[in-house]
């Protein structure tokens, strides 16, 4: 990417709204964004301002606007930045857009502000990430996250042990020099106390992870069990809306259908599937496959039936699900037609009454969601790791110091002491974007929405 | 609607992107703002500028933004407005802003922004509702047209002439005054005049509405057929891109699938529809309804078939569409399989041949289209009217001013001649909003999007 070029994208959401943000960056964006300006002579303002006028497509006028202006390095991403605040209709936005790449600059890349922010030394790798999540972030636990990564979060955690361990690389490297002559200048207890300290803290982060990603990304919940049990309508109690097409001709539901809901800020990501059953309709067998498929990423299955079915198979339609080695609950729609007979049937299985239809046991089943995954260390302050591209570097981390370790009180193997804990230094300058590749970027960057 | 308080929404579309746009208005805008905001204080900031800083939820950062402050007069509103460009997040948003109403901010109404700029005298009712319509306006045409209103358009067209029939109102009026001395205030010949150029003006923009509703709206375009004929190809092919869920199942689309088309700046809206047939699924049945209905509302019907179908009874379905009123074209998929005796067969119709699959005839289909409906009006600069409001206000001062020439030789009838007058008035007055009601003003708003 030439950093010289000034870029230009939609820097709000596609789709009718009052306003929409046009956002340009780099040297010439002032000058491009004044050609097509009438009103004050942009290039005259200050840093930080407000200017009203029209875009001008020759004689013709496109739109009023108000434009903001920043000045290098006063800016997100260091560079002249031009926001224009234009009337929300897609036609017209995408009018001006083209007007400004006839007049020099280029279509941004998805992330390419924030990859210009970096480059230029705003922030390190991690935080431009954090923008991203903070982007995509939902509920209070995932914004929480994100907003203390982006503050500097766990780089500044590790940013302390990584100068430490900068230290004994230059002097074991110091010790090569002077190989000859058996001198230790790296004193190898504090080394060894550095790596341990370093490693407890990976492992920290690490595990971590685990809470981090639900967190990102929702705890998967699949709503499974036979054709026309109420699934489509405990959905729909669970959110509140109607969102699935119920009908009461059984197969309705072709597509999964996810919702999310945020349960005590914790995201919950509803699975309704396509009723399980033999079928010879083409369209429905393809949403049974998918359903199978769905369930395997679950957290949690919900298989529901309701009152009114046969129990007498039930152990054996449950032991499909035990199978799987994924927690369940049995869910009974229309409890208030239960008797005594099928409460028995159903004594031994984890089962929950409800009637999604009069939004009965609904908030019973929340709770139960919120015991079923344990989410306790959210509320904890502590980092918690959200981001896989961390994991990874950490363990890769984490190998090459248990190198450093095992041949720490080995004199003949300085050398490779060395190696190794440049190896580890290259993996955590990895996560702040000390080190980093062609690839590495574009792999981040292509994740983040265009205009960011 | 209490203008004493300050109003808060999201201005930018809802969903995911880099930035959301928060909008304050009222005289506690920027106190109420201040509150939230980490940084410079706001207070003591001069009008048009920007400030970088934090959204503080006690001691929690809900968020980094930038601030724009507009200071009344000098803004959309002619009240403080106070712009909040935060992170696009909903999440965000939404906690954004509570946070702000919290703080004594309310939840703007829709196009409650634009109705503030409006009884604060920034712009007349016509250009508030060009405003609506330049947000929604999704082609060239339908653009330009909206644009013309918020400039001035047809508003400044009448203004004058509306100024010279109050001239004649007043001096009618002392007339009255003076009715026992038999005097004549009012020259009667210039009055006519005068009715007959205003009546000649309103004729010009009534009609030219047709074709402001159509560019507005777009032209509906209703794609039939029996079912499995290549409808949904068809319709993909015109998007080029994969909308209608195309399968080889017989009444796949059920629903009527609603898609826009830009040709030639003109949108054309493409309704497909659930193959009409007999048909016992009880929910493909309310999808052939529909279609029944939505080929009222069409322009030009695309009867749509193909070659290996048997032609014999085609002049019989056709017939049904003759019926209609409604201007036809058939259109023979998968031309290529054509053999002699049905083209015979076809002769007499309104044929076209394609193979939709293939991309072959698609664009001398387009060509049709536009041939179909006369859209020369559009190039021509003439005030065009899209406003069925407007239509009816102008309906209304025509009546009123017929009325007028009908008496005006009659020297009895004074004082009817000056309330017709002053009806012509209030309807033109209604336009722009010299006069408005608030029924008027809640049915013109409420169509607005939020934050706008």
């Amino acid at each position: 990417m030439n950093a010289k070029q000034t870029i230009v994208a939609l820097s709000t959401p596609s789709g009718s709204g009052a306003l929409g943000v046009i956002r340009l960056s780099g040297p010439e964006a002032v000058d491009i964004a004044n050609s097509v300006f009438k009103g004050k002579d942009l290039r005259k303002q200050a840093t930080h301002t407000l200017h009203f006028g029209l875009i001008m497509d020759g004689e013709a006028i496109l739109d009023e606007v108000v434009i903001g202006i920043f000045l290098a390095p006063k800016s997100y991403t260091k560079e002249n930045v031009i926001e224009i605040s234009c009337h929300g209709s897609s036609y017209i936005i995408q009018r001006i857009i083209s007007l400004l790449i006839e007049n020099g600059a280029r279509a941004a890349k998805p992330g390419e502000f924030t990859l210009q922010a970096f480059l230029n030394g705003a922030f390190d790798l991690s935080k431009a990430e954090a923008v991203a999540d903070l982007i995509a972030s939902n509920s209070r636990a995932s914004h929480d996250v994100a907003m203390q990564q982006m503050r500097g979060g766990f780089a500044n955690e590790l940013q302390g042990l990584r100068e430490q361990l900068v230290h004994f690389a230059s002097m074991i490297e110091l010790e090569l020099d002077f190989a000859e002559e058996d001198v230790e200048f790296a004193n190898r207890e504090q080394l060894r106390e550095l790596i341990l300290k370093i490693n407890q803290v990976i492992t920290k982060l690490i595990s971590s992870f685990e809470l981090g990603n639900v967190i990102k990304n929702g705890i998967p919940i699949v709503i499974a069990g036979k054709p026309n049990v109420g699934k489509s309508t405990l959905l729909n109690s669970l959110l509140n809306e109607e969102r699935a097409i119920v009908s009461d001709i059984a197969g309705t539901t072709r597509d999964t259908i996810e919702d999310e809901i945020n349960i005590e800020g914790v995201i919950f990501r509803f699975i309704d599937t396509a009723g399980i059953r033999e079928t010879a309709d083409l369209i429905e067998a393809k949403g049974v496959e998918r359903t199978l498929e769905k369930m395997k990423q679950a957290k949690l299955i919900i298989y529901m039936t309701e009152a009114n079915q046969d129990f007498s198979d039930i152990s054996e339609q449950v032991e499909g699900l035990d199978k799987q080695d994924i927690p369940y609950i049995v869910l009974v729609n229309k409890a208030e037609l239960l008797n005594d007979q099928q409460k028995e049937q159903l004594q031994e299985l984890p089962v929950h009454f409800m009637s999604a239809k009069e939004h009965i046991g609904v908030d019973e089943l929340k709770e139960s969601l919120l015991e079923a995954v344990d989410v306790s260390g959210i509320d904890t302050n502590e980092t918690i790791l959200t981001n896989i591209r961390h994991v990874e570097a950490l363990r890769s981390t984490e190998t090459a110091l248990n190198r450093v370790l095992e041949n720490i009180d080995n004199p003949i193997t300085s050398d490779f002491l060395a190696m190794d804990i440049k190896q580890a230094l290259h993996y955590l300058g990895e996560i702040v974007g000390e080190v980093t590749t062609d690839d590495l970027l574009e792999n981040i960057f292509s994740k983040f929405c265009i205009g960011k």
